[in-house]
């Protein structure tokens, strides 16, 4: 049932597969594969390619988190892609839409999949305003092919498609991005993942259960606004998986014991460190290849710098809903105004007007924190999201941003993506309210501050031990 | 002498540890075990736990930067703790306190410390204006005990007391944080350590002759204000020690030779490179768990990404009083305006008064540089820290926030933590001014630039090399 | 030819190397070695040592990119050098020329290069006008030669010479810079690199062919100024390599299959992700020592933090022009500034002069993205430098900053490090345009957004696969 559901989300326009395992000879004479669209948001599930039957592929494939596999075309013993660059408008959340530019009727493009040997040909056909290329971030490939406009290449024209060619080499997680006007064109949502997957047994590769990918990226966008402010070097307010935030993200999901793979690349103007709740992983390879055995480390968190690749690899042996998330925490926030002054210690009741008057965008962040804001009725600019978002199961969830969940499931089908809902916990295993009363400490008020407090406080009499005798 | 001083710096409030040693099953029988707070910013020397005598602890205890490890109670077999969500008002800087919220009347919280098996249960206290929940960062827990707020639990309403309990499964470096509203919380200071030893010999622990530990974090008060803005996403100017600045940090102390251990987390919203000088050290583990030896690069400077931990290794086999900071040369700074225009080369002499008309923050960095403002007479606003400070055994030392001093000394004994003084160089040591005439470079003034300079120059005669024959 | 023009771009000041091999015994006794100056921007060869002929030296020297190496006095067995700090111009682009404080007439100072094991005796000359120190970031030494002033010593006063004095103890990669006002100081370009070869061979350290070393440092100068800004904290607009940015950089240069090492050190306030197109590397080394080779990571791209060295090293197997970039896409962009409001979507024509009334440095980033502004005719403000510039041999390349190429030929002879020109590519490697028509895709117009889009589309026709049977 959920299958299905989740089947019927993927929303791919154009008739490309079909035409490509009934003609594969017949498209070729005829020109340029037909592009394949994606518009909708959601994530879709892995698919198979053309000729493959039952569980004969050689790899398991990568699932895109919100975001897509793009069908390829044999061509000879080529595997032919075409990407169109092209103004796109993304669901950045539920009910906030952004003029982005990205690939094939989304930001982020779809994700490219092929295996270690194949024979590559990409169409790039450039819908923008202004030229572009395509650099293929951490392959191996003929010196004309690397995509730096201007170096290597001439920038594509608008209007125009240029070709690309080579082997996938190396096995491993890779991007594409622009390499002309670059700084515009990935602050406009231009990049794409994509994957090799090894020919045969490698020995540093492991093979996994689930494996996704996302790309890490961040836009500007005033509230009210619905195009990014393409000149912004750090002030960012949309922090994003994907080109999208929770609680617009699906989760990422594992059935009990499952080896998972997490393919993460980052294409902001910071670091990200990249945090999961109740694991340990390591960092099994980069856009550089596979890490040694011998040169791994545990973490819960690994800090994904900007143009690096992280692949990381963990046993889902914890059941439950884990937070997985940035950790620095204004990344797991909304859009908000970061002009608005501290409140915290004033009692604002009756003031809100008058300060909106000043600072027009202040959000009620009250004297006493900004917790309340989540349940708060608030009347919202249009076309933005709200600041902290998401409610589980215990009520208000106050995430935004690059934040979502790895949930983990005994009963989860092995091929299963579908969101399996909140888990349920066994009994006894949440954290409870203590009934009884709170004793009080002996100490003096917060507010008269340390130095006086000092004074006032008899000494701690401590047990004796080995240090202080 | 100087031990009885630096024990008499502890300051906890509260008779807890004696109702601990005395009273345990009665207390259990009570109720919630009392709080112990602390509010003096000083470090605590470790202490010994109820019950255990001499040196018959099993572990090696953490010494907290300017900090202090919270007592426990026994209670059938499991090591209870209380912690107190609160406003506090922490010691910055002599002379400057700015309002935070913490647990148990400071900020940071202080460090939990067990054992790798113990069973731990936490109360948890609320005495903020608005919710918040513990998240036990980095731990393998039960899921509901895992603190994100709406996820893994109800957050703790306002004057409530919830309770956690688990199992500390993993040994290592830890920390706490809430995952409530969390931004806002950990903007205001709400963080502490926790470390859990390894039961018995651990093949990748090594047993270290001193153990510190401290957390990263930034806020950001106007100067002359009291309280942090929340909504600051980059633009700091309190960069903390465990909400502690230079000058008002206590150095790390060691004994020639000793084995020392760091353990450093990451709280604030960029990565802070930990550079210490005169040694190389491994990081020899994460929150992730211990690194493999195979794995370890030697480093002088490591980096810290956010919400990552790194516990650095190494052999205190130089003499002296070694700087250890942050290398971003801001975060070494005192909290100042980023506004001020550049004067250097500019003759301001006269000039200030009419500066201040239009930038009244102005500071007089002058025309010269900044190194006059150590020596200067300046009005500061109230409650505020100097922007550069210190005062060596040589003069100003020009350096505040995350800046301390390691200070290895031949005959500090092993468990004395007190401050050993300045260092006393032996003769010859210290570079010293020469004393001879400084023969002038044929050059040109700087001012004629490089172009025209090279016409007036006579080319170097070089000696014949393998490269240019 | 060629390697004549580059042996006369070194322009190196002062008779110092003549003096050196002459005269040591008399130039001690008369005192201070002369010190020598540099002015010139260009990317001075690796030179000689006196008394050394042929191939004879034990060790591959050090090209510094865009700098140069500092010659030494033998004086009874120790290496003299002197290093005088000073106001300096440096020429960061052609026709771009900023006021900073430096080292030996230019801004870094001179690469040190010794051997491990030597003895070596630095005399630093203050003729700043403010004190000084230097601290020999990550050197074992004698606590009093660190450099830090106040607490290892007193700053050195203006217009004094200072002597320190040590044993490089071990190979390796280092730098220097000011520990005195320090933030000021390496703000206004005060820094330097330091190579320790090993003596003899060492297991974990490579012999290369080229061995190249810059650091990375960052300014922030007003369009049409020519002084840093010294309080900048993250918003610099001028990022660099050596104080040099793109299009005024030199090539690195590789003779196909060569073993290449890049010796990089991080002077700015934010991580630098320094990326190579092409191939992969490893991190072979940092200012702590030789990374063992168990715990080395494949990488194309290496984050170094803030007061990190890092050395990689590759094998060049790919002869082309291979762009070597900070993958930060606002770091490989000329200075502009960052307040002109997004026109993309806006049709701005005669609407220029307009918003210049209201942002008077608003450059015409229009509403097709800033491709364009690479062959417009700008007004530029005098003594600036394009925001987007280079032209290779396809047109525009559109980079600046921290941006410069890898440059692999199978014909470079083995000691020439001039620039090759543009790399000769075979036919038919070059990505080209293709020339039939384009298909349309099915699909709605990308405003009318996806929620909309979804309901209009056909649903994908998948093969099956055996995740959904």
């Amino acid at each position: 049932m959920q299958r299905r559901q989740f089947f019927h989300r993927a929303l791919l326009a154009g008739a490309f597969t079909a035409a490509a395992s009934a003609s594969v000879g017949r498209a070729a004479l005829a020109g340029l594969p037909e592009p394949v669209m994606a518009t909708g948001p959601e994530t879709a599930p892995p698919w198979t390619p053309p000729g493959v039957t039952g569980a004969g592929r050689p790899y398991r494939p990568v699932v895109t988190l919100n975001g897509w596999t793009l069908p390829f075309r044999m061509n000879n013993g080529v595997k032919e892609f075409h990407l169109v660059a092209e103004p796109v408008v993304r669901e950045v959340a539920p009910g906030f839409e952004v003029n982005m530019w990205g690939y094939n009727g989304q930001s982020p493009g779809p994700t490219i999949e092929v295996v270690e040997g194949d024979r590559v040909r990409l169409f790039v056909t450039n819908r923008l305003p202004e030229p572009t290329t395509i650099h293929w971030h951490g392959q191996r490939l003929p010196n004309g092919m690397d995509g730096v406009g201007g170096v290597n290449q001439p920038a594509i024209p608008v209007g125009k498609t240029y070709v690309y060619e080579f082997e996938a080499r190396r096995p491993g997680t890779f991007m594409y991005h622009p390499h002309a006007d670059e700084a515009v064109q990935m602050a406009m949502g231009m990049m794409g993942f994509w994957v090799t997957h090894p020919k045969g047994r490698h020995p540093l590769i492991n093979e996994v259960d689930r494996d996704y990918c996302f790309l890490l990226n961040a836009f500007d966008v005033e509230p009210g606004a619905k195009t990014p402010n393409i000149n912004t070097m750090l002030d960012f307010n949309i922090w994003a998986f994907n080109s999208r935030v929770f609680p617009g993200l699906d989760p990422l999901v594992a059935r009990l014991n499952d080896r998972v793979r997490i393919r993460v690349g980052n294409l902001t103007m910071t670091n990200h460190p990249i945090h999961v709740h109740g694991i340990e992983f390591e960092v099994t390879g980069t856009d550089g290849g596979p890490v040694p055995k011998s040169a791994r480390w545990p973490e819960v968190t690994t800090d994904i710098a900007v143009g690096q690749m992280r692949q990381i690899e963990f046993i889902a042996d914890e059941p439950g809903d884990w937070a997985l998330h940035c950790h620095k925490s204004h990344h797991t926030m909304g859009a908000m105004g970061h002009d608005a002054p501290t409140m915290i210690g004033v009692d604002h009741r009756g003031l809100v007007s008058k300060i909106q008057r000043i600072v027009p965008d202040y959000m009620v962040m009250g004297e006493r924190g900004m917790y309340d804001m989540k349940e708060m009725e608030m009347e919202l600019p249009p076309n933005t999201f709200p600041m902290m978002a998401g409610h589980g199961q215990f009520g208000p969830i106050g995430m935004g941003g690059m934040f979502t969940l790895l949930k983990v499931r005994a009963d989860q089908a092995p091929d299963d993506y579908s969101d399996p809902g909140h888990y349920a916990y066994p009994s006894g295993t949440v954290a409870y309210e203590y009934p009884g009363p709170v004793p009080d400490a002996h100490r003096p008020p917060a507010a008269s501050g340390p130095s006086s407090a000092s004074q006032a406080l008899p000494q701690v009499r401590r047990p004796q031990g080995h240090a202080h005798h």
